[in-house]
């Protein structure tokens, strides 16, 4: 029986070690393969040896169940990209198939955005060239949801969940002093608004936070926010602001590049969009103003994850595994959906190739007009995905996650 | 039967609603006083006259139990203080204890940090002057855990553990690029650390981040922080560096003060001590660094609070208004612990006026040597108050906190 293995990529998210969960659970049920390897940091790790064997931990369902809440990158990650060009990357892909040779590899599992999935199907297509038996699998992971061919992607939901948690605490926060005050939540998504979108979900009976929401796919114009800010000012207090790290002015420019002036040294200052929005409302309004950026936290808050989005993450591990042992290659595992309400989905499989190097923005009809809000759809489409909380446990009052000590150069 | 009033004052915490639920359901059991009110935005509030009768509410037990789970301020807070001078101070006095009269109140109930106990001290004290037979007592909040006279304050745990959980997913997410990297994580604390020694709870058997703990109790200073840094990075990849916003250098005067220059049009740049940390380390190691600003998210972030402080919070509200009908004024029900492992803490009535004005600062025997880390005796210290999860429930996917509509303006 051959074996298989199994990398992850790009950037991190809550939900990204459930697809291994998925993957190794999927592996137990059917017996599909021998041993597990995992390839630490991505395709680089491949392609530096540094593989294990899961050896017990495969079969450890205590260990695959904390797998499946343990944020960020259980094996690791890279942002390598393999050359565009066939002959440059030629000794690459030999030395990875190399490696895949040595381990008795029937099938390499590749957990990533679009970059992850260029790099799955850049080595389907070379397996196929050279007649290689290995089955390459991608599986999708991004906080962005920005990925075509899947109605969503994993990561997304759990982030989407703390981000609409965060806003709907810090309208909270922002409503206790009779003040007017405006709040700017800075949210990641550098080319795609879906998370920043998500920030409506925060609404509730009682609280209509965020009144703006800034997509990238909307061009910002800073004159217009400071009159709407000025509007929703003279009939309320407080103001709530969701804006996306990656909006730009009608040229195309990122705000946060456009207004990073150089200082009196030559050194460019580097303040996110958020500071930018803060300074130029509170020197138009005179109003208390505050940024808040939810960085990091946004996409490795597994504490808050959500069951919908860890459940599918690992679905779509075991749906990668399966279509492998059933002789598939050069696809991935995509969610189909089937209703919003109740929520009902299939997982499909699509061509690996046609995910590549592709973004998905926030369509229009999720945009509400004038481009300050979402709609209702977008409401409609995006709700079940933070559906359900993650089953944690805590140990001395912190979750309790898988050990990564592995990860960790001291160790 | 007399009627009793409530209000809440200074920084939000994830559990100062408890503190107001634990009144609220002392007085059912007790039925102690007859209506209960609350003042909306603290005393200033009281001073406007916006006062309103909890109704029915005071004994829906759902309502109440929602209470104990909502983040920051049902009645609003301000940071109104009273006058020093008595002679200046008296109309107010007089206006407060007409209204009193108005609705004859028998007890008043002020929930808040130091500035708040100096108004109930001060309020006690008028009412004894002048005869008054309205029974004034303070309940302690704060996440910064600085008040004197109780072993700890209501806020500071579900605050801790939001830093800790926080920190060990900061961890989790540093650790997957084979790189070597800094991350500066900026906790709240203006002038006690206590919050940001917290972030040593996010310590488990395979992390050790933060590896660096910067105090406001212990000068800082740049060259030894990035020597230290230098140091760390020789041995390891990754730096998780855990730092108050309060921290000052030898002359006492805060960091952030210090290394913000005014810009060429003449304006301060408002950099947080996080993003100052960040642009010094950069230039000093050449690594990739990075800040995280917990921001209000720490104080707000009721969906991680602590089940022992929600439940200390309720009894400590509790205990106020035992105090009160037992005839007690001047008061604040205090923690008092009786041991750390297994935990155990009494309440016990302290002079609210003995708590007024004073800072309780982060004490030597838990900072260890060299200045920048914690000892195991404030783990031992803290931990317990992390313990525990809250009962949230959840709909549509974000938590459900009780309906704040009548803080906002709009409604």
């Amino acid at each position: 029986m051959k074996n298989c293995m199994v990398a992850q990529s790009g950037g991190p998210t809550a939900v990204i070690n459930a697809s291994l969960a998925g993957v190794l659970e999927e592996k137990l049920r059917r017996r599909a393969y021998g041993k597990v390897f995992g390839a630490i940091h991505g395709i680089s790790g491949l392609l530096d040896g540094q593989v294990f064997d899961f050896g017990e931990r495969a079969k450890d369902t205590a260990f695959i169940d904390r797998l499946k809440i343990t944020p960020s990158m259980y094996l690791g990650s890279c942002r390598y990209k393999l050359p565009a060009d066939p002959v440059e990357a030629e000794p690459y892909y030999k030395q990875i198939f190399e490696t895949f040779e040595k381990d008795d590899i029937g099938a390499f599992f590749y957990i990533g955005g679009n970059d992850s999935m260029d790099t799955a199907a850049k080595l389907a297509a070379y397996a196929k060239e050279v007649g290689s038996e290995v089955r390459i699998v991608g599986i999708p992971k991004t906080i962005d949801n920005d990925l075509v061919c899947t109605d969503h992607t994993p990561g997304y939901g759990s982030a989407a969940k703390f981000v609409a948690t965060s806003v709907l605490e810090i309208f909270h926060d922002a409503c206790i002093y009779p003040l007017k005050s405006v709040t700017v939540v800075e949210v990641m998504g550098r080319d795609a608004g879906w998370l920043t979108a998500a920030s409506a979900l925060a609404r509730t009976e009682y609280s209509d936070a965020p009144q703006l929401i800034y997509l990238p796919e909307v061009p910002f114009d800073m004159t217009d926010c400071i009159r709407k800010v000025k509007d929703l000012l003279s009939v309320r207090d407080e103001v709530v602001i969701a804006v996306s790290e990656g909006i730009r002015d009608r040229d195309g420019n990122y705000i946060s590049a456009a207004y990073n002036n150089v200082d009196e040294f030559g050194h460019a200052k580097l303040e996110g969009v958020g500071r930018i929005l803060e300074n130029n409302l509170k020197a138009a309004t005179g109003v208390k103003v505050r940024s808040v950026e939810l960085s990091v936290l946004q996409r490795s808050a597994a504490h808050i994850a959500s069951k919908c989005d860890i459940d599918e993450a690992a679905a779509l591990g075991a749906s990668a595994l399966s279509a492998s042992a059933e002789g598939e290659s050069g696809v991935m595992p995509a969610v189909v959906r089937k209703s919003d309400c109740p929520y009902a989905a299939d997982i499909e499989l699509v061509p690996v190739a046609g995910v590549a190097n592709a973004v998905k923005n926030v369509p229009a009809e999720f945009i509400a007009e004038g481009g300050y809000d979402v709609t209702e759809a977008f409401v409609a489409y995006a709700r079940p995905l933070i559906e359900g909380e993650a089953a944690l446990s805590y140990a001395n009052g912190i979750p309790e996650f898988a050990d990564i000590r592995h990860l960790t150069s001291k160790n």
